[in-house]
């Protein structure tokens, strides 16, 4: 069970984009030359992020990506679910249904008690995940590393196209 | 992200190797035909349980699987480790490395916010998996369906090699 890297380079690239001159818009490849990263897939990344409403992508010459919200309303977990989809990770295949007795009437991914305790333990995580916004993330950084925000805005700047 | 589905199978046969006869083992194909599962596959899950000290395999014509300690000491996280591997869902790729001021001699596994936010989830989710047995699963499934394990126990019997 692997989660993909876009999670990781999608909640840089958003903590990036809280530190940017005030309502710049980035565009895909500067975000991505950052970081060195293919800029066509972090591109995929910022569309699922816009599609879930938490950039938003403007078009044109100084079109590009912007948070949609403070970071303060931008949790973990609607990054996550945003590259990664709302699905479980243990998604059960009801193998009762199959099993002696299995019924066509009950909704085993309910009943089965092995599905409830691998969706408690799943919302604990998820329960982590929606505790922690990205404004939590940036002032952790703000206060151990205070020359991040200047550091990370002339980095931009200075590759402005 | 999604977890195998083997996981759910595994979990599915540990229970069902708690209610057949003491100290009969079961092989592969008799646990796979009670949920009609194919059985190349579920032997796989089963020889990751027996690497992971899970369940004991016996060679021979009577051989088969058995639980290798009591249900009370086999977690949910256990069986989950044994099947999908003790790697994390996010692994850190130390994308921080590739940026400006990127150090070499950081670990930013350690090092990065972001990377220590989304360990903090998982660990939530594990602590849950770990604090949750088989047998705690088998006694809720005999306290709501009391007829399982005789009902279980019953079928293997009918198909004794």
């Amino acid at each position: 069970m692997r989660m993909s890297e876009g999670v990781e380079w999608a909640l840089h690239s958003c903590l990036n984009l809280t530190w940017v001159e005030t309502g710049e818009a980035m565009t895909a490849a500067r975000l991505a030359a950052f970081y060195e990263l293919p800029a066509a897939y972090l591109n995929k990344q910022l569309q699922a992020l816009a599609r879930a409403g938490i950039v938003t992508s403007t078009p044109g010459p100084r079109g590009g990506f912007r948070l949609a919200r403070p970071p303060e309303r931008i949790t973990l977990l609607d990054v996550v679910t945003a590259i990664e989809g709302p699905g479980e990770a243990f998604r059960c295949e009801e193998v009762l249904r199959q099993g002696p007795g299995g019924r066509s009437d009950v909704d085993y991914r309910k009943a089965c008690f092995v599905s409830q305790a691998m969706r408690r333990a799943e919302l604990a995580w998820r329960k982590e995940l929606a505790g922690q916004t990205l404004a939590d993330i940036k002032e952790m950084v703000e206060r151990h590393l205070p020359g991040t925000p200047a550091a990370t805005r002339d980095w931009f700047a200075s590759r402005r196209p």
